[in-house]
């Protein structure tokens, strides 16, 4: 395991720098919105990584590894595309264009990968997430191609082609990898800071969803950041009601945490046809409170019954909002249009499984050589870390309050 | 108390979604500018979030209950002012028109909402903060409509609209309520990081601010940026000169997280009209200073001689810097705005007091039937809080530094 | 020192607001991209702040002290470089005239003095560093001037104005200082919660700084983007290769705080002129491991050997990329523009050394006097810190684990 993470990454890089610097061109866009980009980039670099830095022991790991998850797959998924677009344009000669659009779908498929890895975040090394964010982006990429240039599916903020991708990717993975040792694992657990460093990356992230769900939808774009804003609202809405149901008036926080954002995956896939804000808010609402039952009581049930484990809880959050955002969408839609969306849900469903199944095996079989020996702590990643560490030797001074609790 | 929070959430929700649907249009803003809308966004949702975590063992319900006070003030911002529209304008047919002003307009609403918050956050259930979240913006609605429309006050960032108002509210709210057991309450203080969640709530509204005051300024939005930059600096060196002059060279952190925010405010009814930077700078200094003295002696002496309790000090932040933007307002416009200024100042506090004071007696009822028991503890609120919960059981290796303090 | 602050504080703030409210003016730009100022603004403020909080004991004054200099350099830039224009263009009457542009130039050299900061950051008091706020801003103006106007390096992103200049600062500053009691001193360490807030800021930075190169590249803004995206993809991916090959297999927290950004140090210089997004990476790269080594083994070196203390490592972070950053500009500039080149990198290094060297020296004279007795403890600077302090008395209730650890 030692040279796994080194050796790995630096195979990647030397392989794409090879592409890059042979095949690259930048394309300077005027029309480039800077701000869509930016608010993106913030949900996937600083939003999904306090979001990760969820679980009590491993909040250190859990934010590093979505670093480096999330360049890499960006990185892959470019080249991906690129051949894509070339084979599909098959008389021009190859190139890696960079153009503004690319940025913003590459953050989008580094999303999709980083999905993936909450259903086993805690249980995975650095070395096996290299390889999803290189494996990954490929069937990302091909999905997207089919849906966006052959199927015509609308999807404009990812409801299919993000979330749902990403999420099925990720559940089969972990079905197929399934390590008895994650069941009940009593560090597989939060504690009050780390909380409140994931629900800062929620309020983060639900702030900036918006733009997220219009940074693709071009001309219309406004559409989308109303009925984004108004899904949200109705998702937490539904989020702190369910949660409260559920717990006898009190609520919990892996509800706030994660079925409040859920309405922004909801409405990702009509965001810009929608044209009624009640809508919005109401697709929002009933997507907030399935999400916020599914993180109570579905996910554990499911990982009783069948074994499937998802540490995050991804499919609350992306997996069954997305086929939510797909369902409402055949509202939506005209009638010729509904046929492209149902044959994208299947071809999302059929890809993201397929090549999740296989990369659970990728990890079942690689557990052994390079994974951790131990889940969901710092420790064994990190040559400086020892969470145990309190901060202060002794207090200088009186507190200036009297309870030293 | 079990079901009031989701009982009272349903209600409110389904009766905005009927209107929104049966009367929502959205309108697309091509115009719209995505990126002040998003500052603006991330002030209220995350900036106040994050300052509203500064309570040692309330972090996690200051943050939840900003959340939900927000979204809901929003919806029921737009609900109220579209019927104002509609009476203002009686020949048209009622509909909730979302055009992106609109977006920025709620936000302002629940911003001053949640001002209102900050004067008895930890004494108040979630329940009540709902019928606040539905009760405030009705008035609030009503004081922007006359202000904006009839009296026609010059106050682009809300000086008087959203700070004044919020505040005065919740003050009178707060004095009404004075519930007796939130005196001297010992876990009414903060611990070191929990103060540090709010510093960086503190940082995060501070460099957002330019973007709220110039979200609404149209083409002179330059003008608000800058002097909301130079207000901000003002307000920052004062902050910290008086925090140590008071407190014999050190700094009170109750000073550097509020009293350094308060140039925004203070700049926020002139930004439009002021294009001169030293006087932005002027503004801030002063109101920056008056800010810091009033956390650190005023705020305590109101609470010991009249009984006002203000948990977060919102009348140092909000209240009196509001009144100050007003007061440099009158220097600063033509000579028949004056009235209309003072007019604008004396209509705010009238219906603020009066709706504020209505509310506290709401609380003060409510209080044994829907109030928690125990006042400022997560606790109470959550069904998997327990703040006392460390992070690790016993550490895997030595950690890298000897002194294990 | 107790009054030292407040003294020095009101003094320069009286100064400057002479000046900008005799000489001040503000021009309306509606050509201002306000998004890429607020995410310059957001670096300066948020995410510098959040790197700042790194020191285990020193949080509360690492972001408050952040927070004053950066405010004070901004103030004292305006004025210097209004005076230098003034000077250069002779015939014109003075004036502090605020356009966009100023803005940004503004929070560019507050992020130079920030720099410098870093390198004696837990050894200062606060009224120490305001003297540096408005002693190297002047010469940061200087050079500025020179290399911009004069000898017209080509220096978009700043590596040279800005980090280097920073970086030779604070070094020749902290050398000439050079507090015995600094080595090794137990508490000049981190632990598990300010990691966590220094790589919230990473991660803030990382995703903020394509606005900050791009922001004053004008038209051709998108290459400034694109090109930053790529660059902090490299460093990204070789600081964890560096670390983990330096680590037997493991991260260190320093690398993956600091590294990973050095990127878009590197980056810096060329970012408007390159159009090719294979050499973006490939610099990122190479920069990204450089760093790293550094971080963990040519700063303990160099305090070992030369006794140079860097507390933040600003060498490998900001002196070394900007090197770089220059030395790869010589390979993509035009041959009459290689001399350009070279003299603004000398220009740089012998202002910044220079005025560096000078502050040294006052640092050392003062340091008995204004200086704290002790390093790195916040409770000298604050009446209200206890960081001992712990968040809860006792629990109300059992924690959802039964691990109570």
């Amino acid at each position: 395991m030692a040279i796994g993470l080194p050796i790995i990454a630096l195979v990647f890089q030397v392989i794409l720098l090879v592409f890059y610097t042979a095949f690259g061109s930048v394309e300077n866009k005027s029309s480039f919105d800077f701000s869509m980009f930016e608010f993106t980039h913030l949900m996937i670099f600083v939003g999904f990584a306090l979001l990760y830095g969820f679980l009590r022991r491993y909040t250190w790991t859990g934010i590093a590894q979505n670093f480096i998850i999330g360049v890499f797959a960006a990185e892959f998924f470019i080249l991906y595309a690129s051949i894509i677009t070339w084979i599909h344009a098959s008389a021009k000669p190859f190139e890696v264009r960079l153009d503004g659009e690319f940025l913003i779908r590459a953050d989008f498929c580094a999303g999709a990968v980083l999905v993936s890895f909450g259903a086993y975040i805690g249980k995975v090394s650095t070395a096996q997430m290299l390889v999803m964010a290189a494996f990954e982006p490929l069937f990302y990429a091909v999905n997207e191609h089919l849906l966006v240039d052959m199927i015509k599916t609308i999807d404009s903020g990812g409801g299919l082609i993000l979330h749902a991708f990403g999420c099925y990717f990720g559940l089969f993975a972990s079905w197929v990898f399934s390590p008895e040792k994650g069941k009940n694992h009593k560090l597989n657990s939060t504690n009050y800071n780390s909380n409140i460093f994931a629900v800062t990356g929620t309020v983060l992230l639900w702030a900036s969803w918006p733009g997220f769900n219009a940074a693709l939808a071009g001309t219309d774009s406004y559409y989308a950041i109303s009925n984004t804003v108004f899904g949200l609202f109705g998702s937490t809405v539904s989020a702190f009601i369910v949660s409260a149901l559920i717990n006898d008036g009190k609520l919990g926080m892996v509800s706030v945490i994660n079925a409040t954002l859920s309405g922004g995956v909801a409405v990702g896939t009509s965001c810009v046809i929608l044209h009624q804000p009640g809508w919005g808010l109401f697709i929002g609402f009933v997507t907030g409170g399935i999400s916020s039952w599914g993180f109570e009581k579905l996910t554990p049930w499911l990982e009783k019954t069948i074994g499937l484990q998802d540490v995050s809880g991804i499919h609350n959050l992306h997996g069954i909002p997305g086929i939510i955002a797909l369902i409402f969408s055949l509202f939506l839609v005209s009638s010729e249009q509904i046929a492209p969306q149902i044959y994208g849900l299947l071809c999302t469903l059929g890809l993201s499984i397929a090549s999740g199944a296989i990369f659970g095996l990728f990890l079942r079989l690689t557990h052994e050589k390079i994974g951790p020996e131990k889940f969901f702590v710092d420790e064994i990643h990190w040559i400086d870390c020892n969470s145990k560490q309190k901060s202060v030797h002794e207090p200088l001074m009186k507190p200036i309050n009297d309870d030293r609790d």
